[in-house]
C-alpha cells in the first residue's frame, strides 16, 4: 500500500526465499547502477528535443527489428508453453506484428509528450531581492522490475528517457529473449540519437540475486518501480531499501446512493465491474444504499452477464442467485467476474465500510445529491475518488497524462496515475545579487 | 541522504544497538498510532479556520503555562548538567521566558500561514466531459523523533495540525519533563479549539524500544521526520520501514569563479562560513577558481576572524596560516569554524569537485558571468543551488515558506526546505456525469 516503503532485505521470519546475493551478481548490479548514474548526467544535459528525437529513432529501430523480436519472442513463448505457463500468461508474453507496432507507436507518443524537466513550479521574489525558483529535474536512476509483458521494456525506458532519467530494467525470465531483442533495438535507435548506452540498461543475468541487489542499492538507484503481479510487488515493497513507487491492491468500491439515477447507476456498475475484470481499476465491491429504489435492476445485468455476486444478508435477499459473502470477500481483489455486494444504511455507513476495506486506489459514488457527493469526495481517502463515473477510468491515459508508469496507492511523492511528472523531482534555484544573511 | 529511505530494523552487521522491541512498548506505540490515525480523520474534517483558531488557543495555553514549563525545564537542565551534557547541549535544552514567548509566537505564526489543504493543484476537463482535479490533502500521521530542543514539541505539532496531520512526538530523554509540560499546555489549548486529544500525542515512555516501534510502524505512521544530530538521523534512516524525510549532511560548497566580483565574493564567503557555523546551511568547502584575481583578499577576513583553513596544495600557497587538508576534509561537515579550501581550474573542475563531494544540500556560485552561473545552476544536482548569495539562506523562513519542519536532501516527495506543503499529499477527484469507459 505504501508508495515509498522500506523493509529489510532479509526479514527475521525468513520470508525472503532468495539465496543471498552472490557477490559477483551484486557487484555487477552495482557497476550497472554506477554506469547508469553517469549516463543520466549526460542525458540530463541533452535538450528536451534531443531526447524526444532519440526516442523517435528508437521507435523506428523497434519497427526495423520486428523480425528479430518476433523470432526471440517465439522462443520465449515455446519455452513458456513447455514450462506450463497459463494461457493468460502466454497471451501477455506473446508478441505479433501489431503488438510491436503498438509498442513503437507508444514510444513515439511518449516522445510527443510535454517534457516536465525544466518546468518552473513556482517562483517568488523575497524582500531582499533574492528570487527563489523551483524547477523540475529528473529523479536520476530508476529501477524497473517487471514480469511477463515484454512491452514494458520499451514503455518504461521511453518514459524514463523522456523525463531525463536513466533506467535499469530487470524483466522476468520467461520473457528474457524478447526483452533482450527489444532492448537491443531500442538501444540502437537511442544511441543514434546521442543517448549514452548506459542510460537504458537491461540487467543481463536472470539470477534472482540481481533483484535483491537492486532493492538494496540505496544511494545508487533512486527509485524502484515494480510492474507485475501482487507477489512481485509485495516482495519488492517488503525488501527494498530504495524508495518504491507501487500499488498492491485495487479493492475499489462503488457506492450507489439513494439519490442515484437508477439508469446511470446500472450503467456505471456494469462497466466498472465487467468492462475488463483484470485491470486494477475494476470495481470489486458494490455498496447499495438501503434506500436506493431499484437494487434488483442494478444487479440484474451483472447476474445476466454471468458475474458471480457475493452478498451480505440484505444483498442476498435481492436475488436468489447471490451467494453469501464471507469476511475475506470484503478485502479481496478478485480481478475476475466476481463482485462483493453489501447493502448499507446510507452515506455514513458507506464511508465507514470504505474506510475499513478500501485499498486506497479508486472509489466512486453515484448520486444526484451534490451534498452527498461533496462529502464522499472529501472524506474518502483514496488516490482517486470519483463522482458519477466508472472506476475503470483509473488510467493515466484517461486522465490526460499520456502514458503512465503505474498507479501509486501510497501517499508520498506521487499518488494515483504516475506519468512523466511523477518521474521528476525539483530543485530550488536561488538567484541573488550578493545577498548575505544578517 | 535519501529523503525516503528504507532499511532493516535489525541489520545483519548488528549495527543497531537497541534491545529488541519490548512487546508491551511496541504494542503501546501501535495503539498510540491507531488513535492518532483516528484523530487525524476528525482533524481533517475541521475547517482551516478551526484548525488555525485551535493553534492560537494552543499558543495562549503555552503562555499561561510558562511557570510550569520553566519549572519542568529547570529539572531537565539540572539533570542534564549532572549527566555531564556539554554547554552547547545545555543551551539547546534551556528555556527562559523569552524562549517560551518565542515558542508561542511561532505557533501563532504557523496558525497564520496559508493552509495548503484543499488547494487545487491542477484541473483538466477531458473530451468526454469528466473533470480531473488534483487537490492537496494531509499525509496522515507524522512521527517526529527529536533531541534536545524542547521547542520542537510545539513547532512540529503546530505544523502538523495546521496541515491537517496528526503528530506522534518522541523527544529525547534529556528534555522529557520540558516536553511533557509543553505538550500538556498545547494539548489543553488545542482541545479547547476542538482538536481531538490524540491528534497530537507525546510518546509517554522513554524506553528506546518505542523509537524502534515507530520506525517499524509501516501502514500506521505515514512519514517519520527525525530532528536532531547526525547520529539520530542516520539511525532513523538506516532502520525505518516507514518513509523518512530527513537530511544527513550539509557539505555545502561555494565556488568563487574567475568572474566573481571580489568584494561580493569576500562578503559571501565570510557570511556563508561564519555567520553561524553550526547551522546546516553553513559553507564547509570554498572552491576558488585559479584565475580569480584576489584569493588572498578572499581568505584574509576568514583567517583574521580565527577560522581554521585546510587547503589543497595551491590553497596552502595563498597564505602560510592555511594547513594541508587531508582526504577526509573534502567529505566533512565541520559545523565549526573550520573551512576546506581548494583551488580549481575553472567551472568544470568546480562542478566535478561538487559532483564528487557535495551532500546534495546547498551549493553556490559567485560570478558575474551569466553563462557560468546558468551552467552551475543547471548542472549542480543539490536541493538548493544559489547564484551570488550566501548558503546561510538555506532556511524555510528565508525562502518565504514560513516555518519549516526540516531541510530534505533526498530526492523524492519534497526537497530542500520543507514546510506545510511538504506535509501534504494529493488525491485525484474525478467529477463525472455518468461516464463509462468504452
Amino acid at each position: 500500500m505504501n508508495a515509498l516503503t522500506s523493509a529489510p532485505l532479509h526479514t527475521e521470519n525468513g520470508a525472503v526465499d532468495d539465496t543471498p546475493a552472490d557477490s559477483n551478481v551484486a557487484g555487477d548490479v552495482i557497476n550497472l547502477a554506477r554506469a547508469g548514474r553517469a549516463a543520466q548526467r549526460v542525458l540530463a544535459k541533452m535538450s528536451s528535443g534531443e531526447r524526444a528525437a532519440a526516442l523517435v529513432l528508437g521507435a523506428a529501430a523497434l519497427r526495423r527489428a520486428a523480425p528479430a523480436i518476433l523470432e526471440a519472442n517465439a522462443l520465449d513463448v515455446d519455452g513458456g508453453a513447455a514450462a506450463g505457463l497459463s494461457g493468460a500468461m502466454l497471451d501477455r508474453l506473446s508478441l505479433d506484428p501489431s503488438r510491436i507496432e503498438a509498442m513503437a507507436a507508444a514510444v513515439e507518443q511518449v516522445a510527443a509528450l510535454d517534457d516536465p524537466v525544466g518546468q518552473i513550479i513556482d517562483e517568488t521574489a523575497r524582500p531582499n531581492g533574492m528570487v527563489m525558483r523551483r524547477v523540475r529535474v529528473p529523479i536520476g536512476l530508476i529501477g524497473i522490475i517487471y514480469e511477463s509483458r515484454p512491452n514494458v521494456t520499451a514503455d518504461a525506458a521511453a518514459l524514463c528517457v523522456r523525463s531525463g532519467n536513466a533506467a535499469l530494467l530487470r524483466g522476468g525470465s520467461e520473457a528474457v529473449r524478447s526483452n533482450r531483442a527489444i532492448h537491443a533495438a531500442l538501444a540502437e535507435g537511442l544511441a543514434a540519437g546521442g543517448v549514452p548506452a548506459a542510460a537504458v540498461q537491461l540487467v543481463p543475468t536472470q539470477d534472482r540475486a540481481a533483484v535483491g541487489a537492486m532493492l538494496a542499492a540505496s544511494g545508487l538507484i533512486d527509485m524502484i518501480v515494480p510492474r507485475g503481479g501482487k507477489n512481485l510487488v509485495a516482495r519488492v515493497q517488503a525488501d527494498a531499501r530504495v524508495p518504491v513507487l507501487a500499488h498492491l491492491d485495487g479493492i475499489n468500491h462503488t457506492y450507489v446512493d439513494r439519490a442515484a439515477d437508477p439508469q446511470m447507476a446500472k450503467a456505471i456498475a456494469f462497466n466498472a465491474k465487467l468492462r475488463r475484470t483484470g485491470v486494477c481499476g475494476s470495481m470489486e465491491t458494490l455498496l447499495i444504499d438501503a434506500l436506493f429504489p431499484d437494487p434488483h435492476g442494478l444487479l440484474e445485468p451483472l447476474l445476466a452477464a454471468g458475474c458471480e455476486l457475493r452478498g451480505d444478508a440484505r444483498a442476498c435477499a435481492i436475488d436468489p442467485r447471490i451467494t453469501p459473502a464471507d469476511a475475506k470477500d470484503w478485502d479481496t481483489e478478485y480481478l475476475d467476474s466476481i463482485l462483493s455486494v453489501a447493502v448499507v444504511d446510507g452515506l455514513d455507513a458507506a464511508l465507514a465500510h470504505i474506510a475499513r476495506h478500501a485499498s486506497g486506489h479508486t472509489d466512486a459514488i453515484v448520486t444526484a445529491d451534490q451534498a452527498a457527493a461533496a462529502r464522499f469526495l472529501a472524506e474518502v481517502d483514496s488516490a482517486i475518488v470519483m463522482h458519477n463515473a466508472s472506476s475503470q477510468f483509473a488510467d493515466g491515459g484517461e486522465f490526460g497524462l499520456g502514458a503512465e508508469i503505474g498507479i501509486a496507492t501510497g501517499r508520498l511523492h506521487a499518488r494515483g496515475p504516475v506519468a512523466l511528472e511523477g518521474l521528476t523531482t525539483y530543485k530550488w534555484l536561488v538567484l541573488g545579487s550578493g545577498q548575505i544573511r544578517l
